[in-house]
């Protein structure tokens, strides 16, 4: 047989990472494939400007040159952004050709269009790089896990903000500084906000819940909520308290139908994702056959997400040496309920300044009583600008309740501010 | 297309497992496959014998039963032990079925043989719950990582020793009692020797290694050592020094060639192992794209497991539907060296009472020095029997000249006891 020709879209990081490997592990994909995989083009922009690669790919600005091109079996598209690489993919597919993509905006948002594109043209259309980086997740959810119903998917699957809290948490930096520094060691963007403010994450917990539930899930279901709140005083109180914060993305399912949401969270120091630090990712999984499972490593970098590019190039180049393909294509068959964030319910954490004077926890503690919220713990030690800091944790309580507690105490001539209102993510209270 | 169906050789823990899971999500399984998934027929010793379940399967007591019938695609060994399961299974290939087993011991020893029937026969031959349990592992590696070159494999694949040790090091309870409780809880067999001796994990990681490094390994060319003289002492020492103390399996790739190891190992706190306690099981990978990376779950028991073997089974399922097979089968296609242990090289933590004299300090170090050991760090604390007690950690040094040193100290007239000799895994010390 023949080596199997591709094309890659964009020569970026990712680019790069994927002609390295290609390159450097070339006989080991040879006898893993049973023939050599060879990348025949890559489109830019600006020919110019490619960096020197180990690579004799013929550099192509126009996308036509790679459609129309029959040799080219499977198209990598690794531009990022929604446009044009939704649509590149999209006439890749159509042109009868195998797409590998590590674009997490696109697949959340136009997942079911591009699947609908694989399965009418019988070729592969493979994301695993799309969420987590190198670590195995989309396969292993697919394939691996195939025999469980998954009652929860859990993630640290940003690591800029892990990044920022695990410093915020070690170091005692506050927020504005180690936004500053994530920004110079170009962890963080210049305008942050796709990973401050769970934005990345959501699309991310988007494709893992459609996935893992069966059904689809896209970025407007997700309830999302950012870090840009979170102060080195809730940091500090999470660890007196036996709990790191972590920005966590959570889909679950219940009798009720599917929640997916994004948020910072309270998470007791001994659950597997709360040692799960610096840009590492990690996505902690429960199925009804598996129990608890967790896939831990590297969620970005050129050589980490090129590696998992990589896999998929192997795998559809397997299909195309057995003459097969769409053995695994959509598995979203079937439409599931999503519920909102305020039928959700856990335990909170709150932080709050309350005028110093007698009567005022007892006034609290029935506003908190009022809207059936019970306390599981309450801390008062420090004076902020001479009123009281409170620091409660509520048992399990609904959103809907919290609320309506929240409104209360806003409304109460005794409370100064109210600092913090965090989820906690905790079985243990309940 | 008609319900594929399959025959399980075995009705005992995992068996009833996957009766359970193939049933409870058939729907859920059919959605996936594509047509419905049923179990033919069981093969048992005493049909009278078998627990109700939710199977209408027929109970069969002569393997021919099951070689001999064309309606059965997929032969699922989930009997244990060499034979005769081996036999069943090499008859099952050979009979065209495709095999799926949960069986380190066979796939540890025999799997070349196996493999070499499946690929002679066009068949799939699977095996993800050989090791870890509901982990996935098996297929990452070979799919989701077969991208890398991986340079090393490190894991916790034995629950019954690090539940003791967790116990030990939790509960300060001493081996004999934690060994007792196992026993008593149903985590020990009445002989432990396979787990406390390191020999199951050592089936474990030669098939691992195997296949992350596309070379043969066998049981026969892995060094063992068990957890059968860790002391509380050792443990409580451990964690002054910011260290825990797992029972590692461990494979790793350098110029040289390959090594492969079961042994008890100081790790720092700080390594993503380290959390892994209680029963649970955990695989780090270290591969030069994705760099690291950790796999964790149950290692064991009823649904975990019979949630990789359904695994395997819907994948062998979607190879039918879609008329494919054998689209990955045996990977090692490489000769490498395998070398022994002696030629390792690590830093080592080694606990011994001496004379309480002045100048002894003087001449164990010395005693080192001549062997080109260097000292990292040194506690000397307790008295011990009206001796001294000397804990002492290594810079990295070869395994043959931490034998020499031992040698030279077990004749010095000072030296009244070696009590533990551990390796430490920790890149911080080199």
């Amino acid at each position: 047989m023949d080596a199997i020709q591709i094309a890659l879209l964009g020569m970026g990081t990712v680019g790069t990472g994927v002609v390295k490997i290609l390159a450097n592990n070339a006989l080991n994909i040879e006898h893993k494939v049973g023939t050599p995989v060879v990348i025949k083009k890559i489109l830019v922009r600006n020919p110019g400007k490619v960096r020197a690669t180990a690579t004799d790919a013929e550099m192509v600005t126009n996308i036509d040159e790679i459609l129309s091109d029959p040799d080219i079996k499977i198209v990598v598209e690794i531009m990022g952004g929604e446009l044009p690489a939704k649509d590149y993919m999209l006439a890749a597919l159509k042109a009868g050709k195998h797409v590998v993509t590590a674009n997490k905006d696109v697949v959340a948002k136009f997942g079911r269009e591009l699947f609908a594109a694989a399965e009418a043209s019988h070729v592969d259309f493979l994301f695993e790089a799309s969420v987590g980086g190198g670590i195995p997740i989309i396969r292993p959810l697919k394939q691996c896990l195939a025999a469980n119903q998954i009652s929860e998917i859990m993630g640290i699957v940003n690591g800029t903000t892990n990044y920022m809290l695990t410093k915020m948490t070690t170091e005692k930096m506050d927020y504005g500084d180690v936004l500053a520094e994530a920004q110079a060691k170009g962890y963080a963007e210049s305008d942050p906000t796709a990973d401050v403010g769970g934005f990345d994450a959501a699309r991310k917990i988007a494709i893992l819940a459609s996935i893992g539930f069966g059904a689809r899930v896209t970025l407007d279901d997700v309830y999302i909520e950012g870090i840009t709140n979170i102060g080195i005083e809730d940091i500090e109180y999470a660890r007196e308290l036996g709990f790191v914060i972590k920005l966590l993305a959570v889909a679950k399912q219940d009798d009720r139908g599917i929640n997916v949401r994004v948020h910072p969270a309270f998470l007791p120091t001994t659950h597997p994702l709360a040692a799960v630090n610096d840009v590492f990712n990690a996505i902690f999984v429960r199925g009804d056959a598996v129990g608890e499972a967790m896939f831990y490593g590297r969620g970005a970098g050129e050589l980490p997400t090129a590696s998992a590019v990589t896999a998929d190039i192997i795998d559809v180049a397997r299909d195309i040496r057995h003459n097969v393909s769409s053995r695994i294509l959509c598995t979203c068959f079937e439409h599931k309920t999503i519920y909102g964030v305020s039928k959700t319910e856990s335990p909170y954490y709150i932080r709050l300044l309350v005028e110093d004077k007698p009567g005022v926890l007892a006034a609290i503690a029935g506003a908190f009583g009022a809207q059936q919220v019970s306390l599981h713990s309450v801390i008062q030690k420090r004076k902020v600008e001479r009123a009281t800091e409170l620091v409660l944790i509520t048992y399990r309580v609904s959103d809907e309740n919290i609320r309506l507690a929240i409104n209360t105490l806003l409304g109460m001539s005794i409370v100064r501010k109210i600092g913090s209102v965090i989820r906690v993510e905790a079985e243990q209270i309940s």
